[in-house]
């Protein structure tokens, strides 16, 4: 597939005709990327906090820029679509942010997640993040920028309410192909939020919050799971390393050794 | 902790008064690791599959050695024991797998894994591999050699008694600290070898086999989780996907972002 195709195909399931949106689920390595596509999902999203976990970094705090072009190297022949979460582009130089965004868009992957998050708690300047979306579009037409406000996890009421819309408004008009707000459940907000946009809104599922079903009546376009299956995965092998320990039942669905191994050969796209 | 201390200390733990046997369980990323330390496990090892796996390439096949010995970097400042999971030294030269034992250790390792079993499903010869032991505990006399042999697993039914035996005795002549029989899980031929054997005996945890505690009763002195965490994790992280595909409940005691976040801080020995 070239560049161009990906990027059209990729688009394309932000517009499904149906209700369904398009559900994202995120990846930490090969073999859960491999065996989530071998699940019948087309595109697959790496998440900053399961690549921080990995390597014992901290997460959202611009600490791990190799370990995810890694990453996205390790996913980027895969037969999915890849989108990588890169938290702020690791910079607040627009020019190095376009760079990474050209390497990544060199290993494979098709879609970016560019966030206004900061590592301190504070959101970078609209017009900063702005210009990194406006940078990566420059540099690198065909790569679906997700361009993610964190005004609902950092920005306070006020910010979570007429600040999402500002930021989103000057998102788009850099060029962002979609928009991204973590943290945002409320059925009646989400609804609102749609109306006011052009560009597909991504959500990100909650256990204890709309099903995605109900996110694609609402008219979201996208729901990522995050950091949710790396979490829940971490959680499954603590509990089964303590079963084991008091000599209870391991439990769950494993797959096995041949399973697993067969991942990393058919995990590879053969005209990659 | 200085390497001799850890290597005492390891040793140690294959030498319990209690007939509880050292359960090794097996981490393949650092916040796998920390969250299994912080669990209460005194020393953790490395699984060659989910190094292979995480990478999309093969298992058992001497592939993974720049990956194996960065998951032991990523690793070895941790505030538990670890031993590494190193196929068969990823060479035939015994030069070469000195030269592998020596940087595993200056990670911070204190045991490694040893396999005669090849990629091609044969088995290295007695001699190669009591070589292989011999020139690692020449070369670092303080970290702890597990000496595996697959002959229950490609040695057929000839190998996987008599065979056994043979091999266990030149790894133990080789200087081999600890021995490992994975495939085995029958109690009476378990049994019968720790008679025969002077170096612990380490077996592969099977969840149709004996319990930890059993294992213990029969004389094992440590019990290795294999790949089993890992791909428990995979498993669960299908399933989830699944659930919420479905719009059914995610389900399991999934830790939080902050949980996980706070892996890659205390995972780190403030001393090191």
């Amino acid at each position: 597939m070239t560049d161009f195709a990906a990027f059209t195909a990729f688009t394309s399931l932000h517009r499904a005709t149906t209700a369904s949106p398009l559900l994202l689920p995120n990846a930490w390595d090969h073999a859960s990327a491999t065996a989530l596509s071998e699940q019948g999902f087309p595109a697959i999203g790496t998440t900053s906090l399961a690549v921080a976990a990995a390597a014992g970094l901290p997460d959202g705090t611009g600490a791990t820029r190799s370990e995810t072009v890694v990453l996205a190297r390790r996913l980027g022949a895969g037969s999915y679509l890849l989108s990588v979460d890169a938290e702020g582009g690791f910079s607040d130089d627009p020019v190095e942010v376009a760079e990474l965004a050209r390497e990544l868009a060199a290993a494979g992957a098709v879609g970016i997640n560019l966030e206004d998050g900061r590592g301190d708690g504070t959101l970078t300047s609209v017009e900063l993040h702005a210009a990194k979306i406006a940078a990566v579009k420059a540099a690198v037409p065909h790569l679906f920028v997700n361009a993610r406000t964190d005004t609902h996890w950092l920005g306070g009421r006020e910010a979570a309410t007429a600040g999402t819309m500002r930021r989103l408004d000057a998102y788009q008009q850099a060029g962002a192909d979609g928009v991204f707000v973590p943290g945002l459940t409320d059925p009646t907000v989400i609804a609102a939020l749609v109306k006011s946009l052009d560009a597909p809104l991504n959500i990100l599922y909650s256990p204890s919050g709309p099903t995605v079903a109900q996110l694609g009546e609402l008219g979201v376009r996208r729901v990522s799971l995050g950091s949710l299956l790396y979490r829940a995965a971490l959680g499954e092998a603590m509990a089964v390393a303590a079963n084991i320990r008091m000599g209870r039942p391991v439990g769950g669905d494993v797959p096995t050794y041949a399973q697993v191994q067969n991942l990393s050969v058919r995990g590879h796209d053969p005209g990659a």
